[in-house]
């Protein structure tokens, strides 16, 4: 089985190209309800990789909404009230059908109302929860300690794939773990680029099933993109377009090729 | 009267050309309910093009700012109460002077109470409604047939004029009909650009009385904007700095030259 | 003390680059809450300069987001009940440490209600008031008279620093006067730029004690990053990536060089 990730999380630059592949055949729609600061950008990675997004957080419609999605993307950021009761009848509707949805705690190293929602969204079953150190620090609830054992622990705890981002990324659902590697410093100086790329890995799950798989091929996407875009650019103003085209231009066999997992 | 529209909807290059001018040295201020995707970029269109954007959604305020307008923009897009509350009286705002406003029903097709409610609006006055094809599916109950006969039919049916945006354009009175080809395919791969601009749109109602022809002006600056952008752009990235300057920098002249209609 | 303004508010293009080294290392976190238009900017603005963004609205989380941040921005833009309440709360948490707060009372030349609130706020210690020319008008309740003058008279009624920007901007807090020149057109035609300074000057009082100092520093940085932008930028869209790279690369000596003071 060379399609599929062995026991240490082996997978091929094939299989990750290929993940590409069908995601720009699909056109996967990814309900977001995300944060006042990544709305803009966040539907525009998703357009640029050839996702369809929609946004709306109203609690009216946003049932309407994950019912015509391929998967759903529910992002803590700039939490209100409005998106609170929004994510509660999202998950439903998610979970009924079922549809894979995936979390992203923002900043709940800094909020303790956040962190607590978090950790009862965890146990709702989301296929994968993407965040930096921090927020895997709060939500683990062990502040030290080695990433790759807290992400490993909860992982296993809830029964979920925890995707931990940073300089170098990875992915474990508790048994397999995959690095990924590269990707350029300027991501950090670019607001929401986090919550984006937890955007794109909602629509991966809607063309590979492993969720394992489906982080990987996404992050690796990601930082290949981000490394294109990183040699052109001055700065982080520069960069932004620039990772919005290698998103749009790359091809799958460059991004299969330019992945460095381990 | 080689300055109006005929029959068949034609206006010169030279009428594209001065409501151009008009706009520029009017700044037409334009309220805009829009959504959360499109707030920021809308308000950077309107800017690049000479407009003054207002964008609160404040039920409170935002009575004060229409009155303070020259023209209101709703857009349906992350519907949710506050926005509801605020459109409604955003357009008793604008009907008690009068002054012209503009409908945007983004996404009808997904949301059953969004169509709703924009077939609610539709029956109170838009001078035009700025739709995609789905959209306009959706509004005007018939899911299938002709797009021009659809828009057609519901723009005679309302007394309105509806401009449907595409791979080629079109702007219907139902007596009327003007074509407006060009423009370039990574309008579609960047978020907002129809929301924007029908913001622009409604910016062009207040220098161009008659609804076609403003229509046509606005879509026909829009589509040359994005021919111009396209041709430097490496992708949606880059596509919209460029788009963004060419709406600031394109002549009057030139965007009446280059408009294309049918 | 070479180092202070003196009476006539001079300062030294070193103690505007200090202040700049001061903001690169400390990183300072900026709570900000701001309008639907300037938030992803506002961040990127942020982050570009070297600061931390963090912009929640939800009145549950805004005191824990605050107490863990430096500084606290105040925007007054696309203001809803929400924000309204956050705002408040904000403050409260701000003046309880006490930590420096920041006022930007966008459009209150525009919204009766909104004026009213910016009054009250004002009035409840913000360190500093950034506005544009009409605002200042609005808010000193001069509606006429020499810029300098109603500034002047605002600040010493209400004991705050006044930065009222424009073509040529200006700090004063009565007694000291600063003129900031330079800066490039094009900031005109880009939403949120305004808003966007008045967050970066919050973050310069975590790193300079004086407020007449800390706002002169950044209109600095920012009229020199705008003049760079300006350079190479061919419209407004081209502009803010321009900026942002500006705001990330510039070294303090060159921007304390290029600061045209008086």
């Amino acid at each position: 089985m060379t399609d599929t990730p062995d026991d240490t999380g082996r997978i091929s630059a094939e299989r990750i190209a290929q993940a590409v592949v069908r995601f720009r055949a699909r056109r996967p729609r990814v309900h977001c309800i995300t944060n006042a600061a990544a709305t803009n950008f966040t539907a525009n990675v998703l357009l640029a990789a050839g996702g369809v997004p929609s946004m709306t957080i109203n609690p009216e419609e946003v049932g309407g909404f994950v019912a015509s999605a391929d998967v759903l993307l529910i992002n803590l950021g700039t939490l209100d009230p409005l998106r609170r009761e929004a994510i509660d009848i999202a998950i439903a509707a998610a979970k009924s059908e079922p549809k894979p949805w995936v979390l992203d705690p923002v900043f709940v190293d800094r909020s303790p109302p956040r962190l607590s929602l978090a950790r009862t969204l965890a146990q709702r079953g989301p296929a994968v929860i993407r965040m930096n150190a921090d927020e895997l620090g709060a939500l683990s609830g062990a502040r030290t300690g080695d990433d790759r054992d807290r992400a490993g622990a909860l992982a296993q705890a809830l029964g979920v794939t925890v995707a931990r981002t940073g300089a170098v990324d990875f992915v474990t659902d508790g048994a397999r773990t995959i690095g990924i590697s590269g990707g350029y410093p300027l991501m950090a100086a670019v607001t929401a680029t986090g919550c984006a790329t937890t955007a794109l890995l909602a629509g991966f799950l809607s063309v590979e099933d492993d969720a394992v798989a489906a982080a990987a091929a996404c992050l690796a996407f990601v930082k290949t993109a981000a490394e294109r875009a990183g040699e052109g650019a001055a700065g982080p103003g520069s960069f932004v377009p620039a990772f919005l085209d290698a998103l749009h231009q790359l091809t799958p066999e460059i991004i299969g090729e330019t992945a460095r997992l381990a």
